[in-house]
């Protein structure tokens, strides 16, 4: 027996790897990261996968760890119980592929596979805001809007291993299309994108902002320029960043409503901006969510980072092989 | 041991108290129920349904049955936990009641109590449309909408008992007002109430349709009216109906979309119009929420009818005390 234990954590992206060597306390003790177009095709990713986990591995060893296993998040569906990827995202020629099986035949270790998302909000219960609840919603507002759900301390994963998918809630019905093909889903209101573009055609349309001048002085529409307009109280940027909160706030009273849970966890590049969406957030939430489930809920930001992933990723290992089974590998 | 196991259904409304003796199958032996303001007052209250129970216990006895208990089905919150009422919408003096430890002490028998949507939705999962299932969500659509919600075969309830209030999700945040004070919740499209008063508005505005003859013929409108308009091919009617079932859709939508269930049951008068609800609503369901979680929910109409409420709640005693448990009382 080492000094510890240690689980590596997988966090595969549209376009980059983060791969990071993650202790018993959650602390990312190495990390790597690699291009995802760097290994092209299926068979070169799942060996590039596999010698990272290997030489993170290695490395956990020297140091005098006990590597339990490697835990990895995946874009889009995943079946967990069989460690198979429906399909990813954005990375072709995985449709359907059994990564569980095959990187525990490249690597020795135990493997574990979820969503991402999933992964996050298991990350955030075990090492991060949702430490000591039972129940959370974990949401990651970036480009989408990825959800995970903790119920009774475990991972909700549904019938088929597709519960969670909060960000295509549908808010209105009348409301602009998303690339789900629906109208008025949440990530269409709160998504970086649709952020950027409701923004640009309110300054397109005339409005004035303090945005129009940076905008030509170079700087680049982002949900963070908006905030920074938004903290000089920018008129624009203060009603847009109002609007984003108090429609996700709606959304999520709804979730309030039908979870009860005892924590909600935001996290992700528009969540960063905290004093313009956790207030309004929270004010939404006992205006609209019914009382007894709207007070027992505590609205807090992620912990974890840029290390959500990796950390993520290296819980579904902790959480599969818990201290008192813990194996000397 | 007697010939087999029944239990003591309580279900009880705003307007009347149902009562059945139910055995181990969900079949109803023998019925009571009364009027709830023929006994004002909890006190009063209490003690019928205290008796009600007795007198349906001893009946079970008398045919040779082993009574486990009693369940309550009531409205509004309820710590499940402690069986505490925390208060009943539209029956006043019940704040706070511990409704649970007052009728086992005047009943002699284990009783159990829960939320009347909850326990529905455990009916329709042991002895109606949710057999077989492990996760279901169930509405009654009536005056309100009573939601419930069954994971991993076990009833759902939140970190406060106060989960599957899905009546309350918005739809439209610039919908019609809603009796809890938000705008555009599903209640509001889908309630008995208001589906009739959308009808009479556009009765009003001039809509022409068949309904019109029929009120001053003096029937009443109700959603059944309006159906049996419906089947005629009233337009009016027909586009009432498809607007009703593609919002209840939507909201479905979401609901598997975060869920991922195995079963949808619908029941109450709104469900009861199958031809114009369901077709439509799997449709939404189909176009709106994921490929995966959208192929594997069922959508089924609820089974258990007018006996939902005493079913259910005797099925709380049933799933609390599993048989190999049974003990002889």
């Amino acid at each position: 027996m080492g000094k510890g234990r240690a689980a590596i954590g997988v966090d595969i992206g549209g376009t980059g790897v983060k791969m990071a060597l993650v202790d018993e306390k959650g602390r990312p003790l190495c990390r790597e990261t690699f291009a995802t177009r760097d290994h092209r095709g299926r068979k070169a990713l799942l060996e590039a996968l596999a010698q990272g986990i290997r030489s993170l591995a290695a490395d956990g060893r020297k140091r005098g760890l006990s590597v339990v296993g490697a835990g990895v998040g995946a874009p889009g569906p995943i079946d967990v119980e069989r460690g198979f990827a429906y399909f990813f995202p954005n990375i072709p020629g995985w449709k359907n592929a059994p990564i569980r099986a095959l990187l525990e035949k490249k690597t020795g270790l135990p493997v574990r596979v979820d969503n991402d998302a999933n992964a996050m909000a298991l990350g955030e219960l075990l090492f991060g805001a949702g430490r000591g609840a039972r129940s959370l919603i974990a949401l990651t507002l970036g480009t989408g809007i990825g959800g995970g759900i903790v119920l009774d301390g475990k991972l909700f994963h549904g019938a088929t291993y597709s519960a969670a998918e909060i960000g295509h809630i549908i808010l209105n019905e009348e409301g602009p299309r998303c690339g789900c093909g629906n109208r008025g889903c949440i990530e269409t209101y709160v998504g970086n994108g649709h952020f950027v573009r409701q923004v640009r055609g309110r300054l397109n349309a005339g409005h004035k902002s303090v945005l129009s001048r940076w905008i030509r002085q170079g700087r680049e529409l982002t949900p963070l320029l908006v905030a920074r307009a938004a903290d000089r109280g920018d008129r624009l940027a203060v009603s847009q960043w109002a609007l984003t909160a108090a429609r996700l706030g709606t959304v999520l009273a709804g979730l309030v409503n039908v979870l009860n849970p005892e924590r909600i966890v935001l996290g992700g590049g528009i969540a960063l901006n905290r004093r313009h969406i956790f207030p309004a957030v929270k004010r939404v939430i006992r205006e609209k969510a019914f009382p007894i489930a709207a007070r027992s809920v505590r609205v807090v930001p992620a912990a974890l980072g840029s290390d959500a992933g990796t950390v993520g990723a290296a819980a579904l290992v902790f959480a599969a092989f818990p201290r008192s089974r813990g194996a000397d590998r």
